[in-house]
């Protein structure tokens, strides 16, 4: 029996690890808040900490990292968009592998750590050509075609939440102008209705897709606009990759119906070559857990996934 | 010294055909226009009579065919959009393969070809990840990633003209709305054109490049339009699929400035991203050859460029 590996998913809100053997089941699952010192080495301490908690004396095989990007990759130094503690760059893989002498660590993007995790073993298992994506506080993704992870020139492939779905469209984040993201993330969709009289406690997607449900008009014309928006970014996406799936994760596609009845519209009214009418685009199967069993799975099924060094 | 590959390309036009050697030098390189009479076998025949003309009896290594979309793949049954003689589906490769016992014979779409043989020779030559487009009576392309030919589930991966550009845009041939062929593919472009008043002979996108080069406001217009497209499309794919280069060959891609300036400028306006920023979009190296240097490559490059069977 192999050792599991030590397993890691840092993002703006919360850490997570746990210990996944080779078959990806999650074991000693453990969260924390990321904390908002703002300070790069309280940060990384945090870290630290946190996976010897989870490690415990346990024999692993390697270190699998999800890190919000950007990223410089494989080199592994981040500066994570939502983590302003390492947003001038932090050598995270670096740091780690000193602390962990002979033990591989493997770093990648979050996201595609998400797709990676659902091709290993969720809703894309035994696919060739699969696109991963996590729509939350922001849209990203990842592919594998072929049977492997496809890093990309720079790591960066996978970055469907800057295809451009609203040319004339709202400003993004990332500079740009109607991208995916600037509609269909948390943050856009929930805007986008409190900005047309929504009212709610939290203001979250997560409220947002409860009174959609309850048949409040704004939530659903919001829900609609990003499931819109999402089936247009996924059109183009299996028109140029030519996958057999769309795995859909991350919180706001837990809005459900609401949200996926408006992106199957969309997708069908800009799928028609045969090809890509028979693609699916279905729920990620592993939930939460995902991002840690992809990581995991950058050691485990470094042959399928881990392409550098 | 190797024995060079017998090439063939097939396009609703014309048939051209040609020795490839290892270097991708071509020799003996013949045209014929692809013929009306509609009578597949009659085609068939003109092929394989075409084929007889250019080997001339030198011992090759194998066939290379690019052919219009869409078919059938790898089987190479193709049913090409803009040749009706072969509408209802010719077995092409199976065809071939008897006529050349002993001899691998292998085919992809045409647009796939003109990216591998930029890739194998061209303007991508030693890199590793590519997007090679064709702009012409469609718009097509293929994907080289990780240094190797990207096919997709069903072999039709790097179909980039069926990217959403302008979601409420027109109809396209497809079936589908706002795809970028629908707005950059010489007849559309022409089209918009002559619907705006602009006169000339033969109306073809060669015209109007001309026309615009010499200050026609309508054919500069068309052209900005398209080139706009092509920019938004482009974006949409290097942020998906992180490319170190777009290589664009194809007849409306001869158009120069006066297409690639607001190609440039669209880009630029949707690609804010560090690592999408220093791609550049370069016009295609090989000119005509580059769809029969491709298919050479399917058999002198096979490692790379050929997956199937």
């Amino acid at each position: 029996m192999t050792a599991p590996v030590l397993a890691l998913d840092i993002g703006g809100t919360k850490l997570a690890a746990a210990l996944v053997d080779p078959h990806g089941h999650v074991e000693r699952h453990t969260r924390r808040a990321t904390g908002g010192s703002g300070d790069a080495e309280a940060l990384y301490d945090d870290v630290v900490s946190l996976l010897d908690d989870v490690r415990d004396g346990v024999d692993i095989v390697g270190v699998g990292v999800g890190c919000g990007g950007p990223m410089r990759w494989p080199v592994g130094e981040v500066s994570p968009l939502n983590i302003p503690a390492w947003a001038d760059g932090f050598p995270l893989r670096e740091r780690l592998t000193a602390v962990y002498p002979g033990c591989p660590v493997r770093l990648h993007n979050d996201a595609v750590c998400v797709a990676v995790g659902e091709h290993w073993r969720g809703a894309g298992r035994g696919l060739s050509d699969v696109l991963g994506m996590v729509v939350s506080t922001g849209v990203g993704g990842g592919l594998v075609l072929g049977g492997r992870l496809v890093d990309g020139a720079t790591g960066n492939a996978g970055h469907i939440g800057h295809v451009v779905v609203e040319p004339d469209g709202p400003d993004c984040a990332c500079g740009g102008r109607g991208c995916l993201e600037s509609i269909a993330s948390g943050p856009a969709v929930a805007g986008w209705a409190v900005d047309r009289g929504w009212r709610s406690p939290g203001a979250t997607a997560q409220d947002l897709a409860e009174d959609a449900r309850a048949g409040d008009a704004v939530a659903l014309a919001a829900l609609a606009r990003a499931g819109s928006a999402l089936g247009i970014g996924i059109a183009s996406a299996v028109a140029l990759c030519d996958v057999e799936i769309v795995v859909v994760g991350g919180g706001v596609a837990q809005a459900g119906a609401v949200l996926f009845s408006p992106l199957e519209a969309a997708y069908r009214r800009h799928t028609k070559l045969g090809f890509a009418r028979s693609v699916s685009v279905v729920p990620a199967a592993l939930g939460q857990q995902a991002g840690l069993v992809g990581a995991a799975a950058l050691i485990h099924a470094g042959d399928r996934y881990w392409s550098a060094d």
